[in-house]
C-alpha cells in the first residue's frame, strides 16, 4: 500500500500513530473518488432532474475529502487547530452526502458511495479523537 | 468582474445576497492563488529552512480556500450545515497561515499573503454571520 | 490587483514577462470558477437531462485550468515541457468547453461561460508561445 | 478495491475496459499521494535548500495526478481529445518527477516517490495507446 510507505519514509517525528494516519488518508481518497464517480454516474441517469442535490454534495464531497487528504498527508509545522476544523468540515461534508445518496439506493453507484461516506467520517471522527 | 456575472446568471433563487457571495468567493480565489504563489517564493529565499512551516501552512490554506470558494460557487441543492463547517475550516485556515507569514514581513510576498489571509477570514466570518 | 502584487513580489529572476504571467493567471482562476458555476446553474436548469455533457466538460475544464492556474503560480525549479504540456491540455479543455457552453446561448451562464473559455484558450495559447 | 466497484456501477456503456481506467485511476490517486507526502517529507530534511526543485516538481505531480484521475473517473459525454492532451500533461509532469525524485536516491520518500511516478507515467501511456 503505497500511501503507508510515503508516510513510513517521513524523515522526522509524528506524533500520531502512522498507520492511523496512512489509513484514514487511503479512506478520504477513496471517499474522494466515489464522490466523483457517483455524481458522474448520476449525470447519466434517466431521472437525472431528481438527482440534482445528489450531484451537487458529491461535488462538495469530492472537494473536501481531497483537501483533508492533503491536510494529513503533511507533517510538517503541523496545526492541531487547521487539522481538527478541516476534519470537522470533511466528517459534515460525509454525512450530508451519505445521508442524500441513500435516498436512491437503487443505484449502485449511491449505495457505494454512501457506504463509502459513511466509513469516511468514522474515520474522520477516530481521528479527530485522537488529536484532541 | 467575471464572478459577479456568473452569480447573477444562476437561473434559481438565491437565499443569500449575490454581491455578497460574489465578494467572498473572489477573495477566497485570490487568497488560494496568494498561498500558492507564498509557497513558492518561499522555495526560493535563501533562508528556506526557516521557512518550512511558513510553506506546509500556504499550501493546507491554498487547498482549503480553492475548495471553499468551489462550495461557494454551487447554490443547486444548497445544505448549510456544510457550508458553515467548511467556512470555519477556512477561518481557521487562514488565521493560521496569516500568523505564520507574519513572522517573516520582511519578505514581500509574507506580507502581501498574510493581508490576503486576514481579509479572507474576515469574509468568511462576514459570510457565516450571515448563513447562521 | 492581487495577483500581479504576488507576481511581483517572486524573489528571484523569472524568464517570463510577469505582466503576462499574471494575466495569464488570472484568466486561469476566473475561467475556473465560471465553469464550477455554470455546471451548478445546469443543474439547476429545467432540461437538465439536456446539459449532462455541458455539466461534465465544465467539471474537467474547472480541474484543468485550476491545476494551470497553480502551474503557471510556481516560479522555483521552473520546467518548460511541463508547463507546455499542462497548457496545451487547457487550451484543449477550454476548446471542448466553449464549443459545448455555444451549443445552450439561451442561457446566460453557458454563453458567459463559453466567453470566459475562449478568452483564457487564447490566453493560454500565447503563453504557450512565449515560452517555446 | 472501491475505484473498481464504482467504475462497474456507472450505469452506461462504456467503450474503455472497465478494469484498465480503474487501474489507471487507482495508480494516478496513490501517484498524487506519494508526490504530495514526498514534497512535505523534503520540507523536513536538513538539506532543503537542495531539494527545492523537487518540492515544486512534486506539487505539480500532484495537481495533475489529482485532475486527470479525476477526468478519468468521469464517463459522461466523454471527451477523446480533452483526456489524452490531459494523460500527455500527465506523462510529462511524471516523468519529470521522476527524473528529479531519482536525483536523491538517499530519501527513501523520493525513492519511493520515483517509481510511483514512473508506474503512473507508464499506465497514461498505456491508456493513451487505447483510446488513440
Amino acid at each position: 500500500m503505497p500511501v503507508r510507505e510515503m508516510t513510513e519514509s517521513y524523515p522526522m517525528e509524528i506524533n500520531l500513530d502512522r498507520d492511523l494516519i496512512s489509513d484514514t488518508v487511503q479512506v478520504l481518497m477513496e471517499c474522494a473518488q466515489a464522490c466523483t464517480a457517483c455524481g458522474d454516474s448520476c449525470l447519466s441517469e434517466m431521472e437525472i432532474g431528481e438527482l440534482a442535490k445528489c450531484i451537487r454534495t458529491d461535488l462538495d464531497c469530492a472537494d473536501i475529502c481531497e483537501t483533508t487528504a492533503r491536510v494529513l498527508s503533511r507533517h510538517t509545522g503541523y496545526d492541531a487547530n487547521l487539522t481538527r476544523a478541516q476534519l470537522d468540515a470533511c466528517i459534515q461534508a460525509c454525512t450530508s452526502c451519505a445521508d442524500e445518496c441513500e435516498r436512491h439506493p437503487r443505484h449502485d453507484h449511491c449505495r457505494i458511495c454512501a457506504e463509502t461516506c459513511r466509513r469516511c467520517a468514522e474515520a474522520c471522527r477516530t481521528m479527530n479523537e485522537v488529536i484532541s
